[in-house]
């Protein structure tokens, strides 16, 4: 399939594609595939007071319709899996399973927005006076801006968004600039419900805002964006943040991460080498989940580190697109040199590195393809405690579960982290208060993989947003304490007299 | 009552008043009640590693434990009513009835926390995969700082410390400079909890930390602090909030209100200038929910306002120790001459101005008593829309309910709002998705005067904090989102194949 | 359109339709529309073994699965939408407007209930033992007999449905003997929906049980169908609690309603006279939830009659399936003479009848078309207390509040209610504690017409149970507590020191 | 001490305890502690109206007022904590610490019903229709009707009443006539409460009915009584069902339990053999959760037996008033003729029993203690399917943990059950959907001893109700879904128009 008609499959005209001032290339091969215009300042404010006055019209329609928006997203989803994976793909380098996997998410999170849009559920709470009730309501809360990264160049988006519209929100969209051709993509199909949906979904409900740094910046600084979701490096969370809080905003924030696997003696191997194997090299390494740091007692490090290099062995490096292929390119030539450094730095630390070489070199000179690494480390040096956005996995032994732990907990980041062990001691340990200190752990599945019923998210250099399932969705609304009196009465919380009669 | 006999009371021994280097006067003569030894910086960090050490410890204490700890408390608090209550007034002025309804409070929030004590309510969530379960877990977080204000100087606390310390984490408490006396109060009661409830109960359990704005920052700054909050003005807020940020640590604002009333034809207007006064004049206009504006319909506009200024006129302002005492004084001088300023700017936007002036000028000259001011105005200025911490209330007139409720949204702040109405179709609206934009929204009762069963805080330049009732105390636990398999499968999520066999 | 061009359709063929011992009759013109089987008791416990042996499969498919199940059948349902409101107005004789309306509650039910597949919350809750951890998780409970009335042919096996099937129970329906092709036709759509699912889907998932007391019956009685959900008579409800009760099993019970409006003096007379037609005459008043009882304010007795009358002047009394029709037949002869006896009973307790008598008399003379009947009562006379499945509303003064809200919950059903009125204090009366006692209270809507984002259901002689929406799924899970110890002591709950060492 | 002093210590005076035709003798020596009057049906008729009127005024007290009863309560039950535990032992024959755990289960869940008064939670949903707003609230429903049985004969009252009048009922309790003097004690300590609390506390509020099951019938037949919470064996509470769904009143039924316990090869066995001793053996085998059941992997089954049956060697069986005592006496003689004869038919089964045999027969000859039995089957024949009150532990081996699963839930009853197991598959696999069928399962724990922060109960035999914690509150209020329409405008549901303009 050519990049060509796998963008007409996905509604993208060449005219989309020319004549812009942002080149696109594909990490695939490295070449240029679309030229886009990026947003000035001025688009970028007209860009929010679209939005702000799709806010005034869609806070009113009622959530349940608002889920039929959702619903009717999540229904051209269904219809246009192949064709937006493709995109996914040539954008990011993903292979075609993930690509498919990526907007199989998109479709989960609609359906569970649909349901949401008739709970949103507030409280009514006892009141302590005769006469009196008491309510807790969420309200739409504004316009959310949404800046997402390129490893997730559509996923990422659907959890905001589907959430943040059945809240009664627009979106406005600041995509990678690495991954702006997904977001087309998706803009289309946004239209497309907009047209389906009739005249009560406002134009500015789905709104794209290509561009760099600056763009994103202008989203974080405008009082006219009350919640700012930003996906990204740790250091551009902080900038996010800071530039929110400076206006009292709010900011969702999924940065980095930093994951371990903790593998026990009791551990079923066969099962942690098929995890480690996947959570350690799918999307190329490229997951802010993927597995990074691996913690194996002393007494199986042996046969795991030995089975897990033997699959490492035969994994098929390859274009993403052919069927077959498990590791894709990274998504560019400097992420190849900051792995390279990495392994370096590890290197130097004592480590031993097994993989880890550019490949494909000849049949892709301008991509970016390498060999997934496994490095065994003798400790948690610097270099193993910063996250390198590449399949590198550094490998430790450990003698009791207490130094694992603590050695999974060392670093800054806090966003996944895994057990596998068959022990149900171990297990509860693990997930106890005493446990891991990241947002998601589990046991006996690798780092990533998520799935969207839960609240997605971590502590610590993560940052501490929560996206997707449980109650992730008042993140996008503003929340009222309300107290009735509807008695003749003016009694004082408190049981306070305050009269001078 | 003697400042002695009351301090000897609450426990506080001449041994602790004295001999420091922060000098503390009581609003009421302006007097020197005591000088006490502030925090050097090395004391600061001594306090965070003792609390960081009491948090190993406590994190572990099972949650209906911890919660037998808050039951003691409040036992304590109800003993010690009284007592405790006259510290506050003589610390921060507020008069004796509202003393007792801020300890009350301290006690309200105690049995709340009891009682979540053996919830904390994680969720088990239904999985996609066979063989798989997820679990949604709350666990303790960290030292919570806790940086209260002068105008509620131990209730705060309570609402931070009693979720705190239920969640499991220990409290770091920086009171405000000018009430430090209710802080030593309430840490002789924690000492006392502390030693019934026996050695499950880490010293470095509830902690005071007492000195100006580098000892706020400080908490501020320290990663070993991944909690704080933060009550005061808006400018203070921010300067935490970007510092908390930084180091991506959680930030609790609860930051200035300007809090309006709507009054509307159908009102039950006796019940409505009641409330107007309390919630004006009450705790002499510094309370954060104090009210501010009112905004009356003009077809009312004449009846309520000669029964408001009527009730002013009647209003005892006195010695807040007194029987009978309404209005005490304002916390200090500058405050006053701040409320002065501020009248005059209402006076040069053609205001009119009714009352306002300082009082009790002869029987203490060291003290800022003022008559609460009324201030009629034509629109709302920039004066009006500043949160001024004094007992100034601007009123003015509208015609129709939008128009009421775009003005009472005007503002920078959004904490507190209220409609006095018996039509049901304004009060839904006032309460609805494009009615008030504050986090409370009350209906026939002033902005003030908050049960503890509701989550107390505001949006917009409030800040977008949650203290109190409903599920407030998430936001002293870290979340833990667990997939856990106890197959002998490993399917993935989003139903993504990744094998090359 | 004919009988048979709707048959077809709806996908039910001659031979469906044909040779059974069944014989269903259309109430549109009283002529026999089908003759189907039934099924013998053997046949009855062949279903509920298949039932029975479909749970062990389904009960382990993960619930989002199961949810993908019931999102096919509302695709289904949106598509054939026109198609089943047609037969259910053939069916029952309800208009074209409320057989669509009916088949979108359908759809409703199934876009909720697939959000909840991926909820289905249980809870993890704080243990007071070191190492413990409790968990509430909700299992699938097993087979659930659906006995449905003929009113809601088809939305009240969807709310079961929906939600027993995300819940992990295969569902037997026994619909009412005289409106089984609905059932059938919806069968015909399940068991594609099966076709589409896949293998995971048991073949017992959902089946039909044609038959008549006898069925239903059997329902009761077997102990393979822990959950018996029953919607009809308070007679039949008593009926099968007290079989389903002498086996310990769990029943939903949707009963009689004897549903009253309070008008109060400020209402929107407008509003209420369009509230109080819909509700009194649509589905010819066999509603459970429609409107038999109005309580008026004197003062505004006069004006709100005449404007009924002048309403109920004017219905078209027709053919269901004619465009204009507002008024279908009753269900049946009996039907009809219950009614006349009713009204005759209400004359002699001095009620004036106004509308009532039999129409269409000739063109339909073996259907039960009646006028709408309006009886001015002066008292709550046995005959008002009593349920009457037609279109007779009795409408009485009132002189106060209390007095009204005494007379409302006077009658033994307590299923729906409403109040129209302005006047938020009245609302607020109404809705709390010593308000209505009905299960459903509504303000400024008529007591018909639920969303399926709320429970369904009433009190008292009504049954008690709750269906649709909040959490009515817990009525078809299992509960299951459990405390997990995972460390290498046995503490014991409440601090029981057991031991003789 | 003697009875005389306990009952006094206890508030009880010779006054109470004489005259009366209820003769009360004490399990631990069977002589006669008392003669008590009980209730003529004309008092029963009387308490149900006094409570009925106790209700129209309670259910406006605010709920959180209602907490400050209960928690008086609480504080009353901490300070009688060691004398009411005596009345305990000396009613019902438990061991000190078993009576005084009892009394601390009292005191938990008052704490818990405390922080439930300000919680009470009702849902804001959102709706369909603009202007419009839909609540889910919760109402006191009525007076609660207690039916307890002798072996918790306080702490299954304390559970019903503290919620029950924190939700706004008031109780009717009817104690065992076999333990009627630990509810006089409890009465006594109510009518303390009442009188702290003040005038708001209706007298109606707590009742005792001291009677026989006619007493009981007349509670379950009672329209007045639209709750009613029996305790006790399958037979009584079938009867109570089959009453209650007469009247269509709503049961909370707490049944029969026939416990087992898994052990499974990786248990830690140390632990296993502590449980299953207390479990089987505390409160004499009397427990509605005391292990039955044992069900051991052949593996271990060897050794487990031989540290069961040297535990149950040297097993304390004396007065329970004794320092030291495991285990008491039985409640009554024929208590231990059923035991003898459901030995004699394990016997005739082919069970191997060790122990079982009456004990004390000179110290004590008309009590009934007995040494606690085990019984080693090679089935699970009929009589270890049914439940003898007693301290018999029926012993199985098993193969395969489905085999061991199967057989846990044969049995009809459904209230407790566990797995000792360190393995997390067994472990979750038993708490699966196709695990253990109990409404408790435990792991690494015994059946009996909950805390009071789960739901307690049981599905099948065991009669489905839940009691305690978690939402079990819900069963003593009543669901109000409200629909509010404050728009001008009168949309229905679903879309549906109806409108002949």
């Amino acid at each position: 399939m050519s990049y060509q008609t796998a963008f007409a499959a996905a509604g993208l005209s060449e005219a989309d594609l020319k004549g812009g001032d942002l080149v696109v290339t594909s990490p695939i091969d490295g070449s240029t595939v679309a030229e886009i215009p990026t947003a000035t300042s001025a688009d970028t404010q007209a860009i929010i007071d679209r939005a702000q006055e799709a806010f005034i019209a869609w806070r009113n329609v009622p959530a349940p319709r608002r889920g039929e928006w959702v619903r009717l997203l999540g229904q051209e989803l269904r219809r246009e899996k192949e064709a937006l994976a493709n995109i996914v793909t040539i954008d990011c380098g993903k292979i075609t399973q993930e690509g498919l996997g990526e907007v199989q998410e998109m479709i989960d999170i609609c359906d569970f927005a649909v349901g949401l849009s008739r709970q949103l559920y507030g409280l009514v709470i006892a009141s302590e006076r005769p006469g009196h009730k008491m309510l807790e309501s969420w309200h739409p809360v504004g316009p959310v801006g949404i800046i997402s990264a390129f490893n997730f160049p559509v996923a990422v988006w659907s959890w905001n968004a589907a959430l943040a519209i059945v809240c009664g929100n627009p979106v406005i969209w600041k995509p990678s600039e690495k991954t702006p051709l997904t977001a087309l993509a998706v803009q289309k199909i946004c239209e497309r419900v907009n047209a389906q949906f009739g005249p009560d979904a406002p134009d500015g409900l789905c709104q794209l805002l290509i561009g760099g740094r600056e763009a994103g910046e202008a989203l974080a600084a405008s009082p006219m964006v009350p919640v700012v979701s930003a996906t990204g490096s740790t250091r551009m969370g902080k900038a996010v943040a800071q530039v929110v809080s400076e206006r009292l905003g709010r900011s969702i924030l999924e940065l980095g991460g930093n994951n371990a696997m903790i593998v026990t003696p009791s551990a079923d191997l066969e099962l942690a080498q098929r995890a480690i194997v996947f959570s350690a090299v799918g999307t190329a390494g490229q997951r802010c989940t993927s597995l990074r740091r691996l913690i194996v007692h002393e007494s199986i490090y042996k046969p795991l580190m030995a089975s897990i290099k033997s699959a490492y062995d035969s994994l098929p490096v390859a274009n993403p697109l052919d069927e077959g292929a498990l590791v894709g390119p990274l998504i560019d030539h400097p992420a190849r040199a900051a792995m390279q450094n990495a392994l370096n730095e590890a290197r130097d630390d004592g480590g031993r590195v097994f993989g880890g070489e550019p490949v494909l070199t000849n049949e892709y000179p301008d991509a970016a393809y390498v060999r997934p690494a496994i490095v065994e480390m003798d400790s948690q040096t610097a270099i193993v405690q910063n996250e390198t956005f590449a399949p590198v996995l550094y490998v430790m032994k450990y003698r009791d579960l207490d130094q694992a732990i603590t050695a999974q907990n060392e670093v800054r980041q806090g966003l996944s982290s895994c057990i596998f062990t068959t022990d149900m001691r171990e297990a509860e340990i693990f997930l106890s208060s005493s446990g891991s200190d990241c947002g998601i752990a589990n046991v006996n599945i690798g780092p990533s993989g998520a799935e969207i019923g839960g609240a997605f998210g971590g502590e610590k250099d993560t940052g501490g947003g929560r996206e997707s399932g449980s109650d992730a969705w008042k993140s996008y609304m503003r929340r009222q304490t309300a107290t009735i009196n509807y008695s003749g009465e003016l009694p004082l919380a408190q049981g306070i007299k305050f009269s001078n009669s």
